[in-house]
């Protein structure tokens, strides 16, 4: 068993190739979930991906409907019921893409270049979820099997918010059921920093309309006695931080897992200097709670950033008027065990304690999602270091995402099993954007990557009950 | 001399109806300035008020260039030079009005219905200004002669600020020498209550723009070490005010002229209840400085306005950004004796003083004008005052205007002579927008009392010497 993954990772060599072409194949249908034009593409996509799966012996795979876009599943559980089961989750649903955005070559005609592959959804996530496809094929083709049981979940929702993957997992428990849940969605500094995301951040997003006046006033005629509602504003604004950077809402930090000095240590090793800030995102100064690192306070950390403001005139010139109104966008990024509701109720209540009665203030939830914290010491995340170590040569990081992306703390919270965030994209790879291309080399990488940690969790030792997945919570 | 008004006002009373014709042909004339397409209609109304005054013996009258629309001048010295001579200003000019707007009858087809005549121009400025036209030619008529000098300014630029009248003024000192300038170009409550408007607020406005990162960026991945723009903005606003609401920036209230015992007891005359004030605006509540009263906050005090504020997205749903700039529109409204240039210097340099080293500040000046304050004791304010009682059977309050007409201030500065705002409009008549109209009934007693206040002027005595107009200073 302890070289069983030799003969898949040839394998994987020797079918390079065809397993690019392939993927060339699976990008050139335009699988936009947001737009309604292409639900036929999208179907399209989703039925070619089951298709592939079949071929390669998932014998269950098939295209299962939601009240959206549907969901490609298919199991190989071949390795027994002794043996852990991994569950794969990604998405087949790519963000729109037209030529005239500035792309070099048409988005849905992928071409090779540079070592690269150009087209919409080549990183994100057609790329990323085939590694694990084609890692499964290697091992059947090569072994007659895989050494852990494979099961596949990918969704054609993720890039509009996967409205109808909670109430899927809810409804097909036992069709799911897995020991660990691996999601190839996400990126490394360069092709030398491999790294194992075991955080992200949660949210709680919010809207505030401070009303004064019935219309807009004349500043002159009004002016003095009408609170100006873009002042109030301006006011509960100020007052939600404190002089020190921190947030000054009662109980905001009261939930916060503190982090240990071992954790520490490790956010260090993906330290962030203040020139590296500086240079990515053109600030004068580097700014925050001065008793965090800086990489601590963008990903370990809770924040409440302003993410729009409005109020009266903002066009060439003067207008004298004093607003009816004045609004902002709020969102807090939050660390576990923050909770979004429970952290949205104590920024409402502190906003509403705040507001004077010169003014009327209003405040609603626009979104929210849950942190994930997925300890590093888990097996199954030192199986993915071992793993990362073979492809790579060298030791992945794991490092606390500030990002947030609510499906893994729901597959977290809803299946009980650890996840493991094995991100397989460059952050130079221009996901979202124009000209999206993919490594090739991270595309190989990736693949005998994926076969040494299926390898690495069957080594692992003995497959975790049902229940006891509980104990990563 | 004593009665020398009475013939002039049984005559204005007999010509009533052909005074209110000719005004319909003035108001049919779309002098509107702010629209190249119409700069003929302009010199066209022009040319109409020249020839109205000429024919009623303004022997002088003609249409005068400016580097844009031109000016209407005319001057009666039939009084002789040992008598005081009023310079009555106005403007022909109007905004626009299309019938689209929601007007019952077209803008520029005059009809008198309920006691109004309705067009654009009616109450701003062309019937306002007719007044003093037609209390002339009474005199003229009624006695051969008015007991004092008058002289005509009338300006076809108001609509567009007014940028050629003070060089005008400048370049044609001598032509324009008077004791007093009169200007009825605003309103009063209702019909009953006859107010002089003695001050007029300045004006500071500035543009503030607050830049962090070179692009907005992703809040996830950022939030925690960049310094939000947006609460930047909101910090450094904040510190503009002091919690009693009085303005917070060093030097600003230095030169403001304190409320005499005197002047408070007048302003009080006019009184704001709490109530009036809210059931005015909508607002649920009054705020600002309560070491004065509301009708103080709003006329006599100084204020500092966000007139609008904007950063990041203002759009449906959430976007996790944190913005790269955000902005605010700030206007001050100055007192006697503020300087619109200091002040906004002492802004920008306390703006830039309390902006942290994490972001970037743009201050920059958008328009300014400077306040008036005319005491009312002044003889030429008395003498209104008599007029008016005379007029309307009861004395007028001395008000104190909240907003800002920076040609009074001009004429002020430039000329050295007291300028009384006679209003003649009412609160009602909607300027500037649908179904503008103008009271019959004011216009008519409007004629009747700048009748009387030309005899007031006479009875008033001694000429002001040319010099000694600074006085009023």
């Amino acid at each position: 068993m302890a070289n069983s993954s030799d003969g898949a990772r040839k394998y994987s060599r020797n079918h390079a190739e065809r397993f690019r072409h392939e993927l060339l194949e699976f990008l050139r249908i335009p699988s936009l979930s947001g737009d309604p034009a292409h639900t036929g593409d999208v179907k399209r996509t989703a039925e070619w991906l089951a298709a592939n799966l079949h071929a390669l012996g998932v014998d269950d795979a098939k295209v299962m409907p939601t009240a959206g876009h549907p969901v490609v599943y298919g199991s190989w559980t071949g390795a027994g019921p002794e043996k852990p089961t991994v569950l794969v989750y990604g998405h087949y649903d790519v963000v729109p893409a037209v030529i005239e955005d500035g792309w070099d070559s048409p988005p849905f005609e992928p071409v090779e270049k540079d070592g690269k592959i150009y087209a919409r959804g080549a990183t994100d996530d057609k790329g990323q979820l085939f590694i694990h496809v084609k890692a499964l094929e290697s091992y059947l083709e090569a072994n007659g099997g895989a050494p852990v049981n494979v099961k596949f979940l990918i969704e054609g929702e993720e890039e509009i918010s996967s409205p109808n993957l909670a109430p899927f997992i809810q409804k097909h428990q036992n069709l799911l059921r897995a020991d660990v849940c691996v999601i190839s969605d996400s990126s490394m500094r360069t092709l030398e920093d491999p790294a194992i995301t075991h955080s992200l951040r949660g949210m709680t997003y919010l809207q505030l309309e401070v009303e004064g006046p019935r219309d807009d006033l004349h500043s002159g005629f009004w002016g003095g006695a009408a609170h100006n509602p873009a002042l109030a504003l301006v006011e509960i604004l100020s007052k939600l931080y404190n002089a020190d950077n921190t947030i000054a809402v009662p109980g905001f930090y009261d939930d916060v897992v503190p982090l240990t000095a071992q954790e520490r240590e490790m956010v260090a090793k993906n330290a962030l200097s203040e020139k590296q800030f500086q240079e990515a995102t053109g600030v004068p100064a580097v700014w925050g709670d001065k008793n965090y690192t800086i990489r601590e306070r963008v990903s370990a950390r809770p924040t409440l950033d302003i993410n729009g403001l409005w109020s009266g005139y903002s066009g060439p010139g003067p207008k004298t008027i004093i607003p009816a109104k004045a609004g902002a966008k709020l969102s807090s990024r939050l660390v576990a065990n923050q909770d979004p509701d429970k952290i949205y109720h104590l920024l409402k209540k502190h906003i509403e304690s705040i507001t004077p009665a010169t003014v009327k203030v209003k405040v609603s939830l626009v979104t929210k999602g849950k942190p994930a914290l997925i300890p590093f010491d888990l097996p199954e995340m030192q199986a993915a270091a071992r793993a990362y170590e073979k492809g790579w040569g060298h030791k992945p990081v794991f490092s606390r995402g500030g990002g947030s992306i609510p499906i893994v703390a729901d597959i977290y919270d809803l299946m009980k099993i650890p996840v493991v965030m094995m991100g397989y994209g460059l952050d130079s790879d221009g996901l979202h954007a124009a000209n999206e291309h993919y490594s090739i080399e991270m595309f190989h990488r990736g693949i005998e990557t994926a076969i040494v940690y299926l390898e690495e969790l069957a080594a692992m030792g003995a497959k975790r009950s049902d229940s006891s997945g509980a104990r990563a919570a």
